[in-house]
């Protein structure tokens, strides 16, 4: 199993994947964490599914051959079958209640956390995994799970450290729309999508767009013609009176009274109902009429909702270092799916739940400097500065971890001024440094690199003053007390 | 885009995948908490990589396009470049740093946990996907940064809740064979793996088999013969001799002592030189003689260690629920390995670590009843009593989280029995129960599930004494104080 020593691969990662280091990756797990205790905490159990399914599990056609990778990483296993990297958490999950109907208490509730990729042709900031965090009722049929879930969103926007008025969550039921196009004698399949799709474009392309992406059509700017709903002019104005429910002023009971005319008899009956009870419950759980509205205008993408629908928007606007805004659009989303268990099982499984991204949500959270339990404790390096006398280094390094510090030996190569300037790379706070004039006096020298920084920025002419309050000495035995000391704010 | 209605998946994990729930998990989770915090206060920055790389990155032969899945899973990108699924968490960290070796700060100290994915034949407790954690020093060259290692997981064993004598680190360092076999004249290559796998078998084959395999070679009782390492009396004697210096009384010290005089000059002085500062540096950062010990046959499967190399050994051992023993090999190990960042660079750069496998090592620490922070806060359940008044049993919910339980109100389907039945299968404490009655009174009642099955299990004649235990009343308003009283054990 020699390797040919003449190969040199090139060091470089697959295109849309990223390695993620330090300070995002504390940003993500403070989020995970704080989600999950939240999750906890309303009685929802942690999962983990692996990150194969057989591809039909997935909900996928089985790959073609020719193109097994179609929007999932797909291969052939040993036995000729068919799998797939999970392209989201919800389709596992399926699988495992399916697979596990008879062993499990319903109602099933879980979170779960993990990496879901998506064979998609990467762009800026467009990966192909990334980390989902999901948490889901399943066998739970009435709108006060729903209800429950939406209240969860809000406090997980809490415990990411967002106020009321950061954040808002937007609810809406799909049955409200089958309803209004039930009435309008459009309920079938392919008008109904086209509205879907149709109302989904309200942000970008207002309101004359979706008007005529409900009629006979809409041509963009390049010429391509997106076929129509194929609504008359009753029909637009019904559905666009039907969005405006929500834009007049009113608490929760207020929209559902203007959506109960809108909707008229039927399946959107349903609908109201279940809205109204679910401004009931949380109202009973404390979510304000300003964390979570009720908006017909949130049709979410996925075609398997079935019922209630919510996704959630930032207020608070995160900044990029340049100061432009960060883009986001919905930063957690759910909603209600009855039939996803069915494909295994032929029987419904009523089932609700809701997802974060959790990369996106915590660089936004990052940026708007929340999450700041994600801040380390602070770094000291001990300076090798006498390759001999590792041993003495180590034992520093430890009392310090002892105090409560993050701690090191220098255990690189180089000068010591290689090792200063390592010890500045890594963000250390301090730099201690026995050589070999201090150890005959039984002290260490400790550089104090952020208020030399500090003071570098400020003064620059006052040698004297920021040498001595950028370096210090302590006896060998106070090491750690005279840091903590420092750290205080001595 | 319907889907065909007649196609029902069947509901199944692909082979030799697992899904992980609560039990198994949350001791996971408090083990890489435990592990990460370690690192963290070490000075470990923390790194993830992405599932894929590059399939030479990973240090596999390109795969053959009639056989991709060698061990690993493999597929071809649009752009035709073959990408595979890490199988460790060290050939993505030798990619990263030679990636970003101009931007790291050396040494680049990080730790990783994460999935890694193995196209094995799967087997009982044989996963193909499974969580690694590692730490690495990478541009450390000395031993003392070795040392760090072992001391890092003496402490990491520690946080696992493993007390001193329940774990031993056992250490060598490969230079010290690569010297009695230089001093026996069969340093080439070929003879050094077979010496190596010949003795990475003393455990299982015992002197004599192993002797075999140094020798002529062994044929095992199904008549399967394997080649030896070709090595005459004297040099068998000498290898065996060698491997005794660490069977006889003594400390570390004691050990590099016979050794020393077993591995002769050359390339074996080194080693020496590396056990001598190792132990130097072990002592110095409080590591017993009995936590970890020098011991020449510990020889590490890998081919890319270069120099001192480790394994962790659990000394108390976890029983299965009926028993008997579990067996594990090593729960941790590593070593220095100079080469790997080399196969990207042509550079040599020094490298130090170690690596645990989760699920195992958690699978042992659970079974011995260590990572008590795993073990969740009771759970109560408010049953469903009345489907009309869901908002009130929410808030019941709401106020027993605010009190710091977990808590959920019923959103399932089906009467109190049912309800109460999957409070019992959730390993719910307590069930609250506010019907009409109650209501009226303005009382809530409350089982205690646990003194339920606890009662059940001891006195099964006594039923008004277990009744009025297992069952209590509260004024509504002082729920969540009742509860928290009866956990206090009032």
């Amino acid at each position: 199993m020699a390797k040919p020593k003449t190969f040199k691969p090139k060091a470089r990662r697959p295109r849309g994947f990223e390695d993620r280091a330090s300070d995002a990756l504390r940003a993500e797990r403070a989020l995970v964490h704080a989600a999950s205790a939240v999750y906890e905490r309303w009685g929802f159990e942690p999962l983990e599914t692996p990150a194969f399914e057989y591809a039909d599990a997935l909900g996928k056609f089985l790959p073609d051959a020719e193109r097994p990778n179609e929007g999932v990483f797909a291969l052939q296993d040993d036995d000729e079958q068919w799998m797939a990297l999970r392209y989201d958490l919800t389709a596992p999950l399926a699988r495992f209640v399916a697979e596990n109907f008879q062993d499990l208490a319903k109602p099933f509730r879980r979170y779960q956390f993990g990496e879901v990729w998506r064979n998609e042709k990467p762009g800026p900031g467009r990966f192909r995994q990334f980390v989902q965090c999901d948490a889901d009722s399943v066998g739970a049929p009435g709108p006060a799970a729903d209800a429950e879930m939406i209240a969860l969103a809000c406090e997980v926007m809490g415990a990411a450290g967002l106020t009321e008025g950061e954040y808002v969550v937007r609810v809406n039921d799909r049955r409200l729309l089958d309803g209004v196009l039930e009435s309008l004698g459009a309920a079938d399949e392919t008008s109904r999508l086209r509205v879907l799709r149709a109302i989904d474009k309200l942000d970008r392309l207002g309101r004359e767009g979706v008007e005529q992406l409900l009629g006979a059509g809409r041509e963009d700017e390049s010429g391509d013609f997106t076929e129509g709903a194929g609504l008359d002019g009753d029909g637009i104005r019904t559905v666009m009176g039907f969005l405006d429910a929500a834009s007049a002023e009113g608490s929760r009971g207020d929209v559902v009274a203007r959506l109960r005319s809108a909707v008229g008899e039927g399946r959107g009956e349903a609908g109201i109902a279940a809205l109204e009870e679910i401004d009931a419950i949380l109202s009973a759980l404390g979510v304000s009429e300003n964390a979570a509205i009720f908006d017909p205008s949130v049709v979410r993408g996925l075609g398997y909702y079935t019922g209630p629908v919510f996704e959630t928007e930032l207020l608070a606007v995160p900044t990029y270092p340049d100061g432009s805004p960060m883009q986001f659009g919905s930063v957690a989303s759910g909603g209600r799916y009855d039939d996803l268990v069915a494909r295994f099982t032929g029987q419904a499984v009523p089932a609700t739940g809701f997802s974060f991204g959790v990369s996106r949500f915590a660089a936004a959270l990052a940026a708007l400097d929340r999450l700041g339990a994600a801040e380390p404790d602070p770094l000291v390096v001990v300076i090798a500065a006498d390759k001999d006398r590792m041993a003495d280094y180590f034992a520093m390094a430890a009392e310090l971890r002892a105090a409560g510090l993050r701690a090191e030996a220098f255990v690189g190569g180089g000068n010591m001024g290689k090792q200063l300037k390592y010890a500045d790379r890594r963000g250390a706070r301090f730099a201690v440094i026995e050589g070999s004039d201090e150890r005959e006096r039984g002290e260490v020298a400790i550089k104090d690199l952020e208020l030399g920084a500090e003071i570098a920025a400020e003064v620059s002419d006052h040698d004297a003053w920021r040498e001595q309050r950028q370096q210090f000495t302590a006896l060998r035995g106070e090491l750690a007390s005279a840091i903590r000391r420092r750290l205080s704010g001595d």
